[in-house]
Parts: C-alpha cells; structure tokens; sequence
C-alpha cells in the first residue's frame, strides 16, 4: 500500500461517519436488556475487523495500481460505509450469534458489498449501503431462525437506562447523517447541497414519526423503539437524491412519507414477519433500513431521471443506472445472504461464549 | 427555496452546534430521575419541529428573494441557535408540559425569536439567545405555577446514574461551546478570536464554580448540580464579546466572575425565586442562562465601546446597540412569554401522555 | 497575552482532542462502582485547571515574545496535549485522592511537562505524552501505596452500567485518535499519514485484543476491561511515528502487537505490579500507556532512523534524537513523579471529601 497524493486538509466527515458506525450503530443496539455491553463491544469487534478487510478489497477493485493498494482518506470513509452495511445486518441478528459467527458474517458480506460496487460503479451510492445491508441481514437472521426465542420475550425487553444509552446512538446517527450523504459528494454546491437536504428530511421525518406513535399507540403514549429507530428513515430515504436538485421542499415531503412508513412498518409489519414468514428482526431493521432504502432508491432514479441538463448537468440516463442498481443489490443481498447463512453461519459453532457481564 | 451559492467546504461549526441542540440540551436535562427519558425525547421533537420553522420564519425575514427562500449552511446554524433558545426555555418548564404545549410553545417561541432577530440586525449575536430564551421561560414557568409540585420533591430528585448521562450533556456543550460563539463569526481572524476567548472563559468559570460549590456547601462536599450547570456560564457571558478584543486575559476574568454568580444563584437566588415569586425553575435556567446573558451583553457592550479604530476596525456606536440589544429582547421575552404562556399553555389541555416508561 | 495571525479556519482536530481528554479520558475511567461521578466530575476539574496552567507554562517556554505570551489555536491544542499526560497519571491514582490533592498534583505535574518538552524540542512529540504521564502516575501511585486498599475489592468492582458508560470513553479515544495523532502535524501529507495509520493500528489492535483476550481468560469469555483499555494501545504506539513513512502495514503490525503486549499486560504483568513491587495501578495504565508508548518511541525512532532522504527527506539523525527523547522523558517522569508524591501529596490532606453521592 502506498499513499495518494492528498488532496487538501482532513476532512470532517470522515470522522463523523467513524462515530456513526461506531457509536451510533454500537449504542442504537443497546436498548436490549441484557444485552447492552454485547451490542457496543460485539459492533466494536465486526467494524475493526471490517474495516481491514474492506480496505483490502475495496482497494483490490478500486485503487490497486502497479502491484499496491492506494489508501488515501476517501478510502476509509468507502471502508466506514462498507462497514456500515454489516452493521446493518447485525442489527437484525443481534442477541442470537456469537462473535466467531460475525466475523464469519462479516467476512463474506464485505467481500459481496465490494463485489456489488465493483457492479454498480457510480450508481446506487448510499442507497446500496442501506438495501444491500438490510436485505442481506434479513436473509440471515430467517435462516438461523429459531422458534423457542419467541417464548424468552422478557429478555428482548428494555429498561430505562438501556433506553437512554440507545438514545445516545440514535442522536448520533441523526445528527451525523447529513456528514454520511455527503461525505463522498464532490466538494462545494453537491455536498452542501446533500447536507442541506438529509437535514431537512431528517427534522421532517421526526415529527411525523412521534405524530403516528402517538396515532397507533393505545392511550396516545409514545413508544421509544420508534423514536429511536423510524426518526432516522428520512436520513436513509435521501441518501442517493441528497447531492441531487431534490430541493429542501422535496425532501421534507421524502421525510414526511417515510416517517410514516417506517412507523406503521414497525406496528404492523413486523409482528407480521416474525409470525408468518419466520423473520426474527430484532433492530428493525425491515423498517428503518430495507423500506427506506427502497424509497431512497426511486427518489434517486426519479429525481436523477426528472434533471434537466441545465438544472443539473448531468444525462437523464443516470436515472436508468439507479434503478437497476436497486434490482442488482437486492438480487446480490438476498442470493449472498442465502448461502451464507446457510452454508457457513447455520453449521457453525453456535455455543454463545459471550462478554463477563 | 432555493440555494445560495456555495463559499467553502462543510463547515465543521454547523455540526458542533447541532450537537450542541440535541445531544447537550438533551441530556443535560437527563438528571431528573423519572424524567431521563422524556428529557431526550421531547426535547429532541422540539428541536426537530422549531429548526423547520425557523428555517422558515427567518428565511421570510433574512433571505427571501424573488418569492424564494435561500438556504444555505449558514441559515442551519441560525435556525440550530433559535431553537437553542427554545430548549433553554424548555428548562424552565420540564416535567410541566406535555408534548402538544411544549410544540405550541415552540412555534410562538420561534416566530418572536425572528420577529426579534429583526429589529436588532447584527447587535445582541449569542447574547440574545441565551437573555431571551430564558426570559421567555421563566414567565411561561410563573404562569404555569402548580403549588402541589413542590410536595413532590423526590420525584425532582436525581440517581446515580442520571447524574452521569447529566454530565454527557454538560461536557458537549462545554466542548462545543467555543463553536458555538465561533459559528456565525466571520472566518480568519474573528473565528480564532472567539473560539480561544470561549476556550479560556469556560475553563476559569470551572474553577470557582467547584471552589464556590465547595465553600457553600456543608463539608465541603461538592454538588453536581453546579458542576454540571454552572461551569457552563463562562460561555455564556463571552457569547457576544468572545469575537471583539475581549482577550484571553479578560475571558479568563470573566468566566472566573460568572462560575461565582451562578454558583451563588443555584444556592440562594433559585429557593428564593420559588418560594416568594412563585418561579419553578426546575434546571436553574435563571443562573445559567439569564444571569450570564445579561453579564454577557454588558461585557459585549463595554468591549465594544472600548474599542477604537486601531484596536478593533469597528466605530464606538456598537457598544449602543450592544446595550440597546439587551432591553429589546428583554422586552419581548417578558411580553411574549407572558402572553404565550397566559393565552396558549395554561388553557390547553394539562394532561400529560408522556412516554411509555 | 496577544493573539498570532491565525492561518486558516478553526481546525477539526482541536475539538477532537478535546473531546479527548474531557469525554474520552472522562468516561474510560468511570468503570468503578462507586466512582463513576468522581471520575467525569474530577477529570473535568483538573483538565480545566490544567489547560490554564498549561497555556501560561507553555506560553514562557514556546511563544513568548515582547512581554507577552502569543495564543493561537495551535497552543491550545498543546495544551490539551499537556492535560492528556495529567489525566493519565490520574487514572493510576484513581480513586485514592482528594481534589485537593489532584489539583496539586497537576500543577507540578503540567510544570515538569512543559520543561520535558522545553528540553526535547521536536522529538519524542506524542509518545512523550504516554510515557511521561504514565510513569510520572506510577510513581506517584507506588508512593502513595496503602495496604488496606486491597482489602477492599468489591469497591474496584464493575456494574453493567458503568461499563457501558466506560465505552462511551473507549469509543471516543479510540475515534479520535487519529485527530490525536495528526493534530500538530504539518498539513497535507503528513496529516492524512498520521490519520491514515493511526487509524490502521487500532483497527488491527481491537482483533488481537479480543483474540488474546479469549485465549487468556477461563471459558473463552472476553473481559471488558481489556476491550476497554488495551483496544487503544495501538493508537498510542504509533504516536511518534504515525506521520513518517510507517505505511499501513508497518501500522497494522505495530497494533498487532501492542493489542497482544497490553493485553498480557492486563492479565499477568499487572497482578504482579501490585503483589510485589506495591503498584496500585487502578486503571491500568502501565499496560495502556506506559509499554505501548515505550514502544511507540522505539518505532519512532527505527521509522525515523529507516528513512532515506528521498522517501522521507529529513535527515536518518532525527532516529537518534528520538531515542534521546524516550529516556529523557522516563527519567523526568520517575524523577519528578517521586518528589511530587512524595514531598506533595503524601503529606497534604488526605480526607477524601468527594461529591454528594
């Protein structure tokens, strides 16, 4: 490996997206009972690991020259988003493998992301992140499903610190965001421009998330999963069309909708899943990152497709890559995850050492 | 809305301040024992609702050109300083409110904070958000006064735990805070200015705020309420002067003078507040916003008047409209808050959903 | 005090390392039961005594000029370097000092420090932070040794919840530190292969930490103290030598290492400081500190002795001055660690009057 030239000064979003995978993904997970330590410490070990790993082959596929690996900082942040994609995952299987299974997890889902961006090339952008993840994720977790979890329902349940320390990863992640859309934008107008939009979905998406809370919920009571995990919808749903011309009009109504979805996703759909297609999700992450992501996916192809050459300055065309990228990803997520849930993670140890706790 | 053209790369302030918002003002208020979660919560609704107002209310007041908003990052750091102003009202009023007075609150808070934003134009900076807020709540905390609350004082208690995550909050905000007066100023010089003036201010106010908190109390014991609270008054009473010539010398003077003022308010001034005029400051918003605002104005006007020509670039007359700056919004925090509070919040609906804890 | 003409915008790294050393070193120690408050409330109280002494004593040594000392943003980066040597030798005195005391021991402590580095100039940078601090700590901690502590060991005992808090700590350093290690490089080249490595050496230390970790405990199980502790050593080992020519590889060998050095250290090194030689070392930072920065000093000094003029273009005699730089750095730090203890703090008082817990 071999340095390229630098560019310019380190650039802040490297380091927010560093703490978003690390401390927004590692406490998000926390709001298990007894399971907290085992979130941040279990997501500390996979990222590390990921991320090595993510720079090889990232670095292989994109930026091997003359026998070495370039790595520059843009490289970390493509290793960060990587990693991001395995988080994700391990939102859904969370409590139910050991960490010798993650990190053969891990192993091969970074491998098939770097595989899946090779494919896509420009095309797909964060949106890929979100789907592939949580599609590759869900795959797993209806492979190692296990019936005799349903009746141990009390250890799923939260407690009241464990709940404020998730509220420290969904900040984070909520707050850091707008550095994640943008942080591999060109610099100047695309990149305030994905932070200006991510900003605005983002606020939007609160208020309709806590609205329908309150809505579905008996007595008008809040319920905390959801203002920990669907606030965060309206972040995913702009990740492609934030650097775009989706203008901040546009992206408080991306926030608004999918507030909604990803609320009603977690009353209605995911006692669904569980029950009839055997789909133990226990982050959600049907609702806050395979939903958006899809939505995400058809702004980008709408929006980028809806671009003028003088608004935008790019072919319409561009909207046509987006909406294949979609397909290619799911295809990849549910294909890969298949085999390896199947193949590696269900056949392997599954005695859970597990942290002193 | 439109955008504005672009000046640099992502500025590094905007993020420090939105951290700042919800996760500073957030969990400071987290040391209420049975309220930790309901702190977060809400207070992360609010923020999220009144940043999409005031991105509205003051783009028709300060960038509205041809029948078009322009956002820039610069009006998400405006907008992330009037809802900072809100949460400091917030303080005054938590555990009191429901979710629908506390979003009522917020829209009225947030248009007097535009209204008032334009008639000062450029005098006041930081020192308005702090005086004005925390004017505003303290009348709309008089007017809600509820005799029956004091017999509940454990409830007002705090535990172990909630301390810690208190202190989440208080070490952000100190962190932050020299951003936060730095945000807005202009680059090069001013910037460095205010974030050093900041840096010095807080770190002396710490100082006396622990040795004043152990003089006052029995034993020498040290309460965390002070530490938590009052070490952050040396930002506050450097928000307007930090960018002038103030120096390290003077902030260091400064916040050596406010970590006193406030401490001593926490211990004297807040029980006597209560008791004789009926004021329920439940975070002691009154020492660590109102009394170091207002030293903040005057230190921002007498700073501003001594500087000439050479020293500073800037004529005389702005130590006047430092002064002017600070009746003005005075003014309008008594008013508004007494109308808001009287007309809207006490007639509405008392009942209080809460979350599910 | 004057300001310099500052050069360009407020850099990232500043906040970074602040965040550091109040949130980072803050929480890492809040691991004990019984001191979780102590820790965040006394870190803050000496870091904030101690960047005011540190402006002014590295003020008189570094940028003095016409009767005034010069303060750029520059200067307070360093003195938050200089607090980071303070907390750390306070992690080894966890527990066993009043304020008072602490207060004490940070005034001497941020002299010796400033005359360390007044001596060194240009060599050792980062790597004399750790070694300096860490055994300044040490030796403060062996003389202050009281038998009866060990008695009390349900005390030293961890919670589930402050364990959580701990990582809050662990994860901030472990984010950071590659703004740590990149703050006062030159900018452009330099910086990004001081962040670039940085970053490769904790990512490589997490996996042998977690391995060794496994291997050395009964069952397999992971011990949280090391994933919170020795996790970080691969950032410090790289301190001197992060922003030459180490390569990502040399990076990820020098973490590889230092995860299995600490960690052993955790498991048998430090059970024998405290039997035999009468080291209470509470937080581990002989394991955490002390050898990784013994070794970082070694790299740093083979990197720089390594480098011909045209990969690095400095001359091989910096490799010399570096190593000058470790032993000067040991001898200042057990020299003045036993005098301080000594003469200071084992003679003061020592009523512990704590906070209202």
């Amino acid at each position: 490996m071999v340095f390229p030239q630098s560019q310019n000064i380190l650039p802040k979003t490297f380091q927010d997206v560093h703490v978003m995978i690390f401390v927004g993904f590692g406490f998000l997970m926390t709001f298990l009972q007894r399971y907290g330590f085992g979130a941040v410490g279990f997501n500390f070990l996979l990222a590390a690991f990921g991320i090595q790993w993510a720079l090889l082959m990232q670095g292989w596929f994109h930026s091997f020259e003359n026998g070495k690996i370039l790595i520059g900082v843009e490289n970390l942040i493509n290793a960060d988003f990587c990693v991001g994609s395995v988080c994700i995952a391990f939102g859904a299987i969370l409590g139910k493998t050991s960490p010798v299974q993650l990190l053969i997890l891990t192993l091969f889902q970074v491998t098939l992301f770097a595989v899946n961006e090779y494919i896509l090339i420009n095309a797909g952008g964060s949106m890929t992140i979100h789907t592939f993840g949580a599609y590759f994720g869900l795959t797993v977790t209806r492979i190692l499903y296990r019936p005799n979890l349903e009746q141990s329902k009390d250890k799923q349940g939260s407690v009241y610190h464990s709940d404020l320390f998730a509220m420290i990863g969904t900040l984070y992640l909520w707050l850091y965001w707008p550095s994640f859309n943008s942080a591999v934008s060109n610099h100047g107008d695309a990149q305030h421009r994905a932070a200006i939009n991510t900003y605005c979905s983002l606020a939007s998406c609160v208020l309709t998330t806590v609205a329908f809370s309150s809505l579905l919920q008996k007595k008008g009571k809040l319920d905390m999963v959801h203002i920990q995990n669907a606030t965060l919808a309206g972040g995913v749903a702009v990740g492609t069309g934030a650097e775009m011309m989706l203008t901040p009009y546009g992206s408080l109504i991306v926030g608004f909708l999918c507030g909604i979805v990803s609320t009603v996703g977690f009353v209605y759909l995911m006692p669904f899943l569980e029950s009839k297609l055997h789909i133990q999700d226990t982050c959600g992450i049907h609702n806050l990152h395979a939903m958006p992501g899809l939505i995400g996916g058809i702004v980008g192809a709408v929006t980028a497709a809806a671009a003028t050459e003088d608004v935008y300055g790019k072919e319409g065309v561009q909207g046509g890559f987006q909406a294949a990228g979609i397909f290619v990803s799911l295809a990849m997520a549910l294909a890969g995850g298949a085999i390896v849930g199947d193949g590696r993670l269900s056949h392997s140890n599954c005695s859970h050492p597990g942290l002193q706790e």
